[in-house]
């Protein structure tokens, strides 16, 4: 099999990249080692910025989540059982972001990329990328019981962290940046409308919780728990009351219950791969870096990627010069270490570690007043949390 | 001996603050275990803050400062071999600072306040604060070879980290927090006129350095040292060509060598003493915290607590309510914590931990990169740095 643009994995990033790809008259395979149920139900992000909800309208994908998403004009900071509102289109000049789910996302693209016939392969396995340093990179895959061979002008890998891709640069020419935290979320679906029609970031002395939803009918909140911690040693019950204690307020919010329908736990994780190029093979998204979810960047910063090859390939072909492709590495880059340094602020504004001192909580509160009292500081969030620019 | 406001310590903050109650016709004793040469020459900060020149000018010590302190309306952030300015009065509505030692606002107020006659005692040791609790306190002190009592209305403890004051405040009612720092700052005078008319607050690989001055021909300069290290194991050409390689840049700018003067080597540490008043006894400046130099915070802190000590006891002269009184500890301790975080985050931001991971230092240049291009970074720390109002 041949094709310009070998993508490895349709989640967010590689569905998106083959739908810019198309419209740029580019064709692409897309090989996802899943099925399409799976693909079309993992839980993940739900936070679009403004600039993704660009892109998504832009590639046509933007019908459903017009008319289901929820534009949110701001988030709710909780703690010393104060309640403090960071009003984002007063703060940044209009920006705001959309609650639609990562799921929902993949399902609009997958839909549009299967009606028009653009190979998009489920089940089928990426098993390595090979020659990537010469202008015939090519995936080796396992598909219906068989290997084949992709053979390509390009390879981007949107595999996530555990893919193959980013296997295939060599240790010599990589270097990796990680950071990891001493807990992770505990994660459920409900079937209740949620408290708050905004989300809730609550730092308490117990540890960090977030409020957020998939829908008006679906909440999704989140419990900071140590690392490690297994979903079902947690009751429902005893879950709703952790969560009331961490959303604990002077005033008479109140928490409403409903039947958990779904709960996980997710892992922390600060992670970057440099470089994101290596010859003609390209990362995209979380196979080059993993941010901490606290800052709702992951799926943001797919799209801000697999949107910078896309305009790089086509420059080219438009051109003749390689210099955005050439360049794609440092160029995400640049956006990748602004939302690293978001989400870990973000994360440890807000979380509580097993070793905090007093002098680190306090300053968690010292922060948080400086954000409620800093028109500046409270500038800086909003800003990074709707979204850094798409250079 | 009897007195209205018993004070320890004449550094800036007893010194400042015996001025204060003077003004408003309210006696004080000072008592300074040093004699007054020392006093006057030990090296301490030198940034003032726009709300401390306010109060000294006000105090009548003013004059001096005016004619020869030198007015900076910006810093230079150095990393990466490029330069960033930051300037305040863009970024503030027109804040600014002055670069004037403290150990000439000391001799300043100390003339001051040896003209007027108020009893301000060299060579008088603290030696213990008692029935702090009680509408009587009481500070024993040594001075000319034996013990005597100052008996007080109020004690103000302005004696430092080191001094009695705090140690009066039970450890019942006490709780501290601290963070140490795994590095010092070697610090030299130099005859040599700066190499920037701003101080220059370099991030480097090898470790934070700073440039700064006393005056048009005395450079004060920095050197992010391990901890303990000893002034002595430095040679003067290896401190200049150390300065060099942290200052380097792409440009031509050049460092100028002069004739070390001075060297010496300061720690780090962040602390807090809570509360900051025990019945009569109200602890100010660096008895109460501490603030690594990296913010240039701690002179400003000691201004504004005096300032918040002086105004509450006129008001409760004037009023007969001692509700500002009560509220010294939490008003204090507010503006304090923004000074901590702050301190904090540039320490930080500047500083290579000697277990610093490479995710670290990425994060650090993030930062740095987030201040050279968001006007709301950037304003957060114009802000931070000029000063924190006094309530």
């Amino acid at each position: 099999m041949r094709t310009t643009v070998g993508i490895i994995g349709a989640g967010p990033a590689g569905l998106l990249l083959a739908r810019l790809l198309s419209d740029a008259g580019i064709d692409s395979v897309v090989l996802e080692s899943r099925d399409r149920p799976y693909v079309e139900q993992r839980q993940r992000a739900g936070i679009l910025e403004q600039g993704t909800i660009d892109v998504l309208r832009a590639a046509g994908a933007g019908e459903r989540m017009d008319r289901e998403g929820l534009r949110h004009d701001g988030i709710e900071l909780r703690y010393d059982r104060t309640r403090h509102r960071v009003d984002f289109p007063a703060l940044t000049g209009g920006r705001s972001v959309m609650v639609y789910a990562q799921t929902e996302v993949c399902k609009d693209l997958i839909a549009l990329q299967l009606k028009d016939g653009a190979p998009l392969l489920f089940e089928a396995e990426a098993l390595a990328v090979e020659d990537a340093d010469t202008d015939r990179p090519r995936v080796r895959f396992r598909h219906e019981g068989r290997e084949d061979v992709l053979e390509c002008d390009y390879v981007v890998g949107c595999d996530g962290f555990w893919g193959v891709a980013r296997k295939a640069i060599p240790a010599s020419v990589s270097r990796t940046f990680e950071r990891t935290y001493p807990f992770g979320w505990l994660g459920i679906l409900a079937d209740v409308p949620p408290s708050h029609d905004e989300l809730v970031y609550a730092r308490h002395d117990r540890g960090f919780a977030l409020l957020s939803m998939r829908s008006p009918s679906v909440s999704r909140l989140y419990l900071q728990v140590p690392e490690g911690t297994d979903a079902e040693e947690w009751s429902d019950d005893e879950i709703w009351a952790e969560l009331e204690r961490r959303f604990e307020t002077d005033d008479d919010w109140r928490l409403e219950r409903g039947p958990i329908t779904q709960k996980s736990v997710t892992p922390m994780r600060s992670y970057v791969h440099e470089p994101m190029r290596h010859g003609r093979l390209f990362l995209a998204g979380d196979a080059a870096h993993i941010v901490p979810p606290t800052g709702a960047k992951g799926l943001n910063l797919a799209v801000g990627d697999v949107v910078t090859f896309a305009r790089a390939l086509t420059d080219q072909r438009e051109t003749g010069s390689s210099e955005l492709l050439d360049a794609y590495s440092a160029t995400c880059l640049r956006r990748v270490w602004q939302a690293e340094r978001f989400s870990y602020d973000m994360t440890t504004l807000l979380h509580r570690a097993p070793d905090a001192t007093p002098f680190e909580d306090r300053l968690q509160l010292a922060r948080l007043a400086r954000i409620a009292s800093s028109r500046a500081a409270e500038t800086e969030l909003a800003e990074a949390y709707t979204g850094f620019p798409v250079d």
